[in-house]
C-alpha cells in the first residue's frame, strides 16, 4: 500500500494540507499526535487567527481537529524518524514501521536549534533517533539516551529489554526519576565522539563508553530526518510553492522558519497541499 | 501625518495584515472597501479555512470583518491608483487624496492578466487610471473611459463636468446604459496609440480620437501602479518574507499569484504585516 501523500504532524499546516488533500480526493496518511500540537494547546490567548477573534489555544486546536474530522481526516499516532527520498516514492520511519508515499508534507514543527556536535556525523554510525526501531540492534550492548523530554522515559524502558546496559540522561529537569534497570545521569551532553562508530558521550561531568547513543527530542533536524533536505539555519528551504531541495518533499509551518504564527502555518498547510498535487499529476 | 504602514485591499490578506499591525501598536491606514472582498463574498461555501468549516463566503468575510473590528481596525474608503516609492516614504494617490506612509503592504487581489497595447507605455501620458484625480486637466477637451464594471460609470459622469466631450467604453455587457451627456461606444478596446502623448483608442470597430484615455479596472496591473515593481507573469514577485523589489513595500494575497485560497492570503498577510514592522525598525 502506497498512500500518495503522507503529511508528516499535526498542527494547523499538517491539518490544513490534509483537508485540502481530503478534497482533493488524495489518498493520505496524516502522521502526529491526536491531540493536535501542543504549542496550539499551550497559548493563552490567540489574537491573530483571522475569523476566529479572542480565541484560546485549547479551543482553537479544537476547533481545527474537529474541522478535519469533519472532512473525513484520520491521524495515526506515530513518530517519524527518518524519511527515505528513493526518487519514486519516500520510505518513512515511523516508530518500527515503515511507511510508503508518493509525496511528504513535512510540518513537523519548529527544527531544534542545534545538534550535540558528532551527533550528525554518527548518526546511523552508532547514533539513533529511535529507540523502538533499534533497540534489537542493542542485545547484550550497552546503550546511552540522550532525552529532551519525559515522553521518551519508556522508550529507555522498552530499550532496556533488549540491551544489557541503559543510561538515561535526561536534558530536562527530571526530579528523583527511576525507570527500572536503567541508570539514570543527569549531566549536560556536550559530545559524541568515536571512531568508525560513536563509542562515547562526552558530558560537563565526565565521559560514558557505550557501543551507542539514542538522541530523543520532540522533533528532530530536518536535515537529519531526510537525507540531502536542504536548510538555511535550523528551518527548511522553501520555494515560495512550499517545495524543498527534495523532489516530492513540500514543506509547511514553523519547520519552514519564522514568523511562527499559526495563520501562516494553514496558509502555508494549503499551497503546500497543492503543490503536491501538481507533482502527483506529474509522476 | 505620516502612517507607519498603509494596506491597500481589504480581503484576508489585508485584514490580517491590519489585525497584526494593530497588535504591533503600528499607526495604519487600511484602504479598500468596506465590505471586505467581493470576491469572498461570492464564494457559496468554503471548506478549506482551518478552524471555521463549512462555511458561506458572506459569514466568513462578516467574521473576518467583526474580528478586525473587534481589533479597532477602520477602513478608509477609497481606490488607489498609484504608489509612488520616495525612498524615505511612499506617497498613495487614493482618488484626489495622497497618503503617505513608511511602508505599504499590498493586497488589491488578482492582477489583471494583460492591459491593452500601449496601455503602460502611455502610462502619465494620456492615459491614467482615475477619473477624479486628473479630470481638472480635461477642461474643453475630450476624454475616453474605457471601464470594466458599472462601478465605474459615475466616474465617467464625474469627468464630463470638466471635459468637453466624454466617450464610455464598457468592455462588460452594459444594456441600454445611459450616462447624461456621455456617449456610450459598444466596441472591444485593442489598443492605444499616440506619439508623444496617446491620441487615439483603436477598437475593433474602428479608432477614436481623443485628448486622453482613462482605463478604469476593479484591480491596476501592480507594475502599473507602483514604478519599479518587478512582476512574474501578471503577479508581484516576492520572497518568503513578503518583501518585493521595491524596499518597504510588501505584498500579500493573491496578488502575489496563486493559489487563490483565503488562507493563503490570510497566512501571507501576517508574515507581510510582521516583515513591515521590521523594516520599520530599521528605518
Amino acid at each position: 500500500m502506497r498512500y500518495d501523500v503522507a503529511i508528516v504532524g499535526t498542527g494547523p499546516a499538517g491539518l490544513e494540507a490534509a483537508i485540502t488533500l481530503k478534497i482533493r480526493k488524495k489518498n493520505i496518511i496524516v502522521i502526529g499526535k491526536k491531540d493536535a500540537s501542543s504549542k496550539v494547546r499551550s497559548a493563552e490567548r490567540i489574537d491573530n487567527y483571522l475569523g476566529i477573534p479572542a480565541v484560546s489555544g485549547d479551543d482553537l486546536a479544537k476547533k481545527m481537529l474537529d474541522h478535519a474530522e469533519s472532512m473525513g481526516v484520520e491521524i495515526t499516532e506515530g513518530r517519524v524518524s527518518m524519511i527515505y527520498p528513493y526518487g519514486e516514492y519516500f520510505a518513512i520511519q515511523c516508530g518500527e514501521e515503515i511507511i510508503e508515499a508518493t509525496s511528504v508534507i513535512l510540518c513537523a514543527g519548529v527544527a531544534p536549534a542545534k545538534t550535540i556536535p558528532g551527533e550528525s556525523e554518527y548518526l546511523g554510525r552508532g547514533v539513533s533517533y529511535c529507540a523502538t526501531c533499534d533497540a534489537a540492534m542493542y542485545k547484550d550492548k550497552k546503550a546511552v539516551v540522550v532525552s529532551y523530554s519525559p515522553e521518551f522515559e519508556e522508550e529507555a524502558e522498552f530499550l532496556r529489554k533488549y540491551a544489557s546496559e541503559v543510561i538515561y540522561v535526561p536534558t530536562y529537569d527530571a526530579g528523583d526519576l527511576k525507570i527500572e534497570g536503567v541508570e539514570i545521569v543527569k549531566a549536560k551532553p556536550v559530545e559524541i565522539k568515536g571512531a568508525m562508530k560513536a563509542n562515547t558521550l562526552v558530558t560537563d561531568n565526565g565521559e560514558i563508553a557505550t557501543d551507542g547513543v539514542f538522541v530523543l527530542r520532540d522533533q528532530i533536524a530536518p536535515s537529519s530526518m531526510v537525507p540531502g533536505l536542504e536548510t538555511e539555519g535550523s528551518a527548511v528551504k522553501c520555494a515560495r510553492d512550499m517545495s524543498t531541495s527534495v523532489p516530492g518533499l513540500f514543506a509547511a509551518g514553523d519547520i519552514t522558519g519564522a514568523p511562527y504564527q499559526l495563520i501562516k502555518a494553514s496558509g502555508e498547510g494549503l499551497t503546500a497541499a497543492l503543490s503536491a498535487v501538481s507533482y502527483l499529476s506529474k509522476v
